[in-house]
């Protein structure tokens, strides 16, 4: 699936698996990329920013351009789930529309007394039915500013550690002012080509949102992992949320998507707006290889280890199924997406092409003096840079990026730990994720009512220490001080049994109560959690300080390279932020063999087997001899995506949603570091499918009549 | 540890969960590797040939000159284990000295009736209580002759099938000759310098192998996988066989290596005599970049996954965690070792080295009109038959490397399909494992009376099916007619619960009845066997046609060349067969600190905790108090080795054991593409401590007795 793969993000579960990775950065140009792209001359390629849309370019190729009412149109009624997915209003009353994957972490916390609704689905009958997620944010970005002279203002000049306290503190103090203590809102300072830009998104923030409707995993992920990144496809991935605002569902009439009345047929154009989470398009030779050779590799040993131990765990009963279905299937994701990363990079071809690229700009940059001045170096920093970090690289991951550490409550617990210690600072001095800003959604995470599983943590906590002691060494002064002369196991399961952590209403309580509460813990993993703090913060810092400072301003150099080089009408590299781009519906080449664009309901019944993953709930079994078996099913565009964009609205050029992204295909996974407009395709559940789903499989009549209208 | 990795072996376990490597060639000289080598003026270099030692050069260094005698003692009293490891004769009644890793899989075969000998440890108090192995066979170097013309004769001029079909035809027929069919002699072709030279090595086989001895696993690999590789280091790693013939011990009292009266001390001179398993040394770049970039990598995604399941097995209870430890232990170390090697891919500089030693020597081959003929395009068409082999190379891996079955039954099932068929042809026309030469030691598993545990088998089959259906896609038509419309967890356990194959009898019975008997069974195994062998055949052919072929042809034009620019003091790439390296006990820096060279048994007790893999077994703490704790316990040689030399003597100039070789320190496995004097160091038990322990921890005096004759 097409989740966004966060690689800093806080609490989430799949942060403490997931690999250090440098962030996002870079601009891509279709100059640059005509090398390494094949086979087509029109190429609808670009993560466009909705406040500067190629508009006269997409109507020069396809007649039609948007104006400046329809892209605010489609900027307002595009939302992001802050924990990583796309979304978009469907309704005039807070409907939201995304995928099944995007709610699953929902659906599995609702999932109590016996019910387990990642199996049965869910359908909320009446309104009062609808059933609140603990944990999920959405946020409508209703503005977009400009703050870039003020950040390179406050950069000027600045290296390392000062460079870093100088960014932490104008990005704080921004977003101070842009929310004026309202925690209704969020404000981002957005970092653009790689900071030739600093824009500042402004959001709406919800946090009650509600479980409308979800169908069965099974439906929803059909093919599993087999078929996951593949096409053709045959998928219901959806959910319906809806928003609520003081108890009662969000008043959305101004900006919502109506659903198009007839299906998108091949070659109409579409258009995706949505959150793509990264992308490394112009990641220098050395980063790339670095990927390849450091971050990439080390990452998928340690999440195919992990997907092994889960696998077995799950068929220990059906209860441990169920409890390790979402992480299974995250696990499982990254792995399949990492790995399509991972075949880009050690295509010969791919890192040649940017090998020859890179040399034609220094080339450009060394003849031109001001220019060789201001980035004839950068390419030789990053690489030495690079060099200097990969010793300590493993440090940074399993402290810092939590891979040694992987358990929900060691997370809850470090937050609680960190929190009063970060609020006694002056707010633009904090961590980022502490700043009055950015808090509420670490806030919500800490104080939700969820389930939280022991033997899973145990797992998972067991595992990670394991790893912990396998990377840096069993004679390494922290890991014997966190291991002692304990094993893994019998650390992980004193500290799981130990714990008090899983009450929320604990955890509410440690955070009301502040520095005092915290100190007079005897809880074990709180204990545990100070113990580590000082080592992972001092890896954090040589980190931000050593290597991501003198990185960042190796990147500017060379962003303003490129600006004056290849001029400014290019998009930049993705940031999980609003973006739109644009394609039409459109099949491939694979294996000399061509792929249709379109999938339907009748092959998803070909494609079926008694056997998991490619067995049909019964209510599609059911249903099978009144649903319409040539109603398009799943279908490819060209438009423009990457992780992050999972649960993106397709629309066509009326705005209205002709489909509903979920997924790549396998080649769009290369897609981090390239576009190639041969093969590279977004994969959607074709809107008509959907409708036809709700009214004959589920009999979803209140959701069929809200859409309608 | 530092078992042979093997690559085609026929029907050990570890066979289906390996990768596709390409066979281990090329030579080694000193002078190419002065460019990687750092540290050290004087480099113990070296994996030499018995017929060809430079002794005059040991003598130049150490002062002491191997006379022939010496070497024919060492060559007769070391032995190799068929299934992967080194060991020696240690007195004059056939005993033989090797690890306890080595021995695992007949400890745990004969580990039955609630009896863990794998944990309990195993001492045959008198020679009636040896205890038969099922599955280990012994064999002892008795001639080595050239047979190069013959060979290079017999493939002069062909090409693609035609060489792979005269290549098999030429060793089968020396085979027979040298063995006259006599099943008691083993006879092998060895190529050797990419086939610059061919050495027929005969062997005296023996397949009565008993137990004598095994300490408790605790204590032979104290520190487990965390201490896997790694130095200081803490292991009584040893077990005792004994080789009879006609049911008696075999008289080896004509060559044996006697214990040393004194422990070697820093700076002694040491050889070790083993099986040095596979080098690489001087792969080209080409090659080098495929396994990094591609067998590597996935190798290394499966064998992680599959740990992360067999840890979670080994937690359902007792029992599972008894039958799953060999296969586990396996696959732990093979990841080592393969990550160390891929730490040394991944290295910039090792394979920048290998460019530049690479365009040495092309420049002096093309700068000669007749090499430039003979061997000019040997590099490009290596490169270009990789890649031509790339996207067909998981189907090799999945299908005839087995990594999609993986299963003993399904191996036996295989086995027994295919003898028939082959046993029909002449021995020239034979698949190697099926010729009347070979075919002895898988006759000998096949017939072997052995555990086969089902919920295991169900395991790893499951495991390897699924992914099968990753690696090939669900679409994929030896996929489709594999799986049909089940998972493979139905029929991993339709085929494992159908099945009588772990009937050693019937096993016996199907192949005495030959192609009869096995058409006329009924059994699910051998018919999904019969079912896929013809894909299987096919991919093994293409790849021999096509890829080792050209690949071979290639490289013997290399070593042609190399023979002639650097003339032919040089020794061959390892290819399990016995080897002599010369060296001395020796520390080394890492990170900034000196290792000292031994470490001492008081040093095993302070590292003890009370969890496993740190936990001492109750004998050792019961000893505690009589045991010399300044006895040397382990230490390190900078001889030459690398995976394979695991059980091989460590002797001293007078041809005494001073140590037992069980692993190489995780910088010698860059030992695979280069040797670095100043780290790569081979570890070994010392010779008093396994003296020291057999007296005071085990008791075992019958055995102190004999080791002192």
């Amino acid at each position: 699936m097409f989740t966004h793969d966060k690689k800093f993000s806080l609490g989430v579960k799949l942060t403490a698996i997931e690999d250090f990775k440098m962030p996002p950065r870079y601009i891509c140009s279709f100059i640059l990329f005509a090398s390494i792209c094949t086979g087509s001359a029109r190429a609808d390629e670009g993560m466009w920013l909705l406040n500067d849309f190629p508009a006269a370019q997409v109507e020069k190729l396809y007649g039609f351009k948007p104006s400046q009412a329809w892209l605010d149109h489609a900027r307002l009624s595009a939302v992001r789930l802050a924990q990583g997915c796309s979304a978009g209003f469907v309704s005039g009353r807070g409907l939201v529309q995304t995928n099944h994957h995007c709610a699953e972490h929902c659906i599995e916390q609702l999932s109590t007394g016996g019910k387990n609704l990642v199996a049965t689905g869910f359908y909320a009958k009446e309104e009062k039915d609808e059933a609140k997620c603990p944990a999920l944010e959405v946020n409508q970005l209703i503005e977009i500013g400009d703050v870039t002279a003020r950040v390179q203002d406050a950069l000027a000049g600045k290296e390392g550690a000062a460079f870093a306290e100088a960014k932490r503190a104008i990005e704080a103090a921004i977003a101070a002012e842009c929310t004026g203590g309202d925690a209704a809102l969020r404000c981002d300072t957005v970092e653009l080509y790689s900071g030739g830009v600093y824009n500042l998104y402004k959001y709406r923030r919800y946090q009650d949102v509600r479980l409308v409707f979800a169908p069965e995993q099974a439906i929803a992920f059909f093919g599993g992992d087999p078929d996951n990144f593949e096409f053709p496809r045959y998928d219901y991935d959806v959910s319906y949320l809806r928003v609520y605002e003081n108890g009662k569902p969000l008043d959305t009439a101004a900006n919502y998507f109506r659903y198009a009345a007839a299906d998108a047929k091949p070659g109409d154009l579409t258009f995706t707006v949505g959150h793509p989470g990264s992308t490394q398009r112009l990641d220098t030779v050395a980063e790339l290889e670095y990927d390849r050779d450091v971050s990439m590799p080390r990452s998928l040993f340690r999440l195919s280890e992990l997907r092994g131990q889960l696998t077995e765990f799950s068929t220990k009963g059906p209860e441990e199924a169920r409890i390790a279905t979402g992480l299974l299937f995250g696990v499982e994701n990254s792995l399949k997406a990492r790995k399509g990363q991972f075949e880009a990079l050690v295509d010969p071809a791919i890192i040649a092409a940017k090998a020859e690229a890179e040399s034609e700009i220094r080339e450009k940059v060394d003849a031109d003096p001001a220019l060789r001045a201001d980035a004839g170096a950068a390419w030789d920093t990053i690489r030495t840079t690079l060099a200097a970090w990969r010793p300590k690289s493993n440090r940074y991951t399993f402290l810092e990026g939590r891979a040694g550490f992987n358990s929900r409550l060691f997370s809850d617990a470090l937050a609680l730990v960190r929190y009063p210690e970060e609020k006694a600072k002056p707010d633009a001095k904090r961590l980022p994720e502490y700043t009055d800003a950015n808090f509420p959604i670490l806030r919500q995470s800490l104080a939700a009512d969820e389930p939280i599983y022991p033997e899973l943590e145990k797992l998972t906590l067991t595992f990670s220490l394991t790893k912990l002691r396998e990377a840096l060494g069993p004679d390494d002064a922290f890991v014997k001080k966190v291991l002692g002369k304990k094993s893994p196991a019998e650390l992980a399961a004193e500290l799981i049994d130990g714990t008090k952590l899983r009450d929320a209403g604990l955890r509410r309580q440690l955070l009301e109560g502040g520095g005092p509460a915290v100190e007079a813990s005897a809880d074990p993993m709180i204990a545990f959690a100070r113990l580590v703090d000082p080592d992972f913060r001092a890896i954090r810092k040589d980190y931000e300080d050593n290597t991501a400072a003198p990185l960042e301003r190796a990147h500017t150099a060379l962003a303003r390279a490129r600006f004056k080089i290849y001029g400014t009408s290019i998009y930049p590299d993705a940031t999980f932020t609003l973006r739109i781009s644009y394609g039409t519906v459109r099949g491939y080449m694979q294996d000399g063999k061509e792929i249709a664009p379109i999938t339907r309901i009748a092959g998803l019944f070909e494609r079926a087997t008694g056997a998991p993953p490619f067995k049909l709930p019964e209510t599609w079994i059911a249903a099978r001899g009144s649903l319409n078996m040539d109603q398009p099913l799943n279908f490819v565009t060209d438009n423009d995506i990457i992780g992050g964009n999972s649960g993106s609205p397709v629309i066509n050029a009326a705005g209205e949603i002709v489909g509903l992204i979920f997924d790549g295909n396998i080649q769009s996974l290369g897609g981090d570091f390239g576009f190639d407009p041969a093969v590279n395709r977004a994969v959607a559940v074709n809107a008509g499918a959907l409708r036809e789903g709700l009214a004959k499989v589920y009999h979803a009549d209140r959701l069929v009549a809200e859409l309608a209208q």
